[in-house]
């Protein structure tokens, strides 16, 4: 693994705030934007989401998603060479006051203090996608695969923020 | 259809160079990134990809991908508003020589000129990938569905570069 890509998802995942997300909609791939933090402790990604939005159905029906991650256009010499990541995980609703729920919340408005009004909404959850794997592409040609613990550990070295 | 959301949907086909792509992967959702361009009279989007990547072999063995556009981050009041559009498509190779090969290289090449020399290798084709709806966020709560020929004149609305 190129160190340099090991810094690129950490920046990418500790710095970007939205996502593209992209679910089995039955039987078929679908995709949307979300805004997202990372837990760096448990490797995860946190969203928070509507039942009245699609993407929240699928995951519930099929956990499996896939996350990208990219940078701005501004930092790429070209949009070829864009840096990004792309990662598999699994995504599961934290049930509503545990203990994990308490901390994902005050992770996640620390991070979109905007978003607290529709934790007052009785239908927004908060989904930790669970990382599986990652693709980092850090320019053309220069593409790496990460899984496990060497990945788990990239994540747990994310600064809090 | 608000107004402001059919503008929003053109500018960003016709102004934004990447989009994220979402295929079918061995029953799964897989996400990449890919550099595109619109070709408003056909109602499609062209993308310009390898053989040996992935997704080219996910849209071989499943045509339907969804594909997200969004705006830049610096134009939008909050991530959580970010305009953006996914938009549901069918992928298919384009005949290497056909007129419509040609007339899309033309068309690729014309946006992304550092494209050329992957022009010249013998694993890269042109997907055209044919819009068969569009929802289109514009802020937040300001969601709206298009599809069919309302769909396909808005495309046709984008002007020539």
């Amino acid at each position: 693994m190129d160190p340099d890509a090991n810094t690129l998802l950490q920046r990418l995942l500790n710095e970007r705030p939205v996502a593209a997300l992209a679910t089995l909609h039955r039987g078929e791939p679908a995709i949307s934007m979300v805004p997202f933090v990372v837990a760096p402790a448990q490797a995860q990604l946190l969203i928070h989401v509507s039942a009245l939005a699609t993407h929240t159905r699928d995951m519930l029906d099929h956990p499996r998603v896939s996350v990208l991650v990219t940078a701005e256009l501004a930092d790429a010499p070209s949009p070829q060479a864009l840096p990004r990541a792309a990662l598999v995980a699994d995504a599961l609703p934290l049930a509503r006051d545990s203990a994990a729920y308490l901390e994902a919340r005050a992770r996640y408005l620390a991070r979109f203090p905007d978003a607290a009004q529709t934790f007052e909404l009785g239908d927004f959850s908060i989904f930790a996608l669970r990382v599986q794997s990652a693709r980092v592409v850090a320019g053309f040609g220069r593409a790496y695969s990460l899984a496990g613990e060497s990945l788990a550990a990239l994540l747990r070295g994310i600064p809090a923020p």
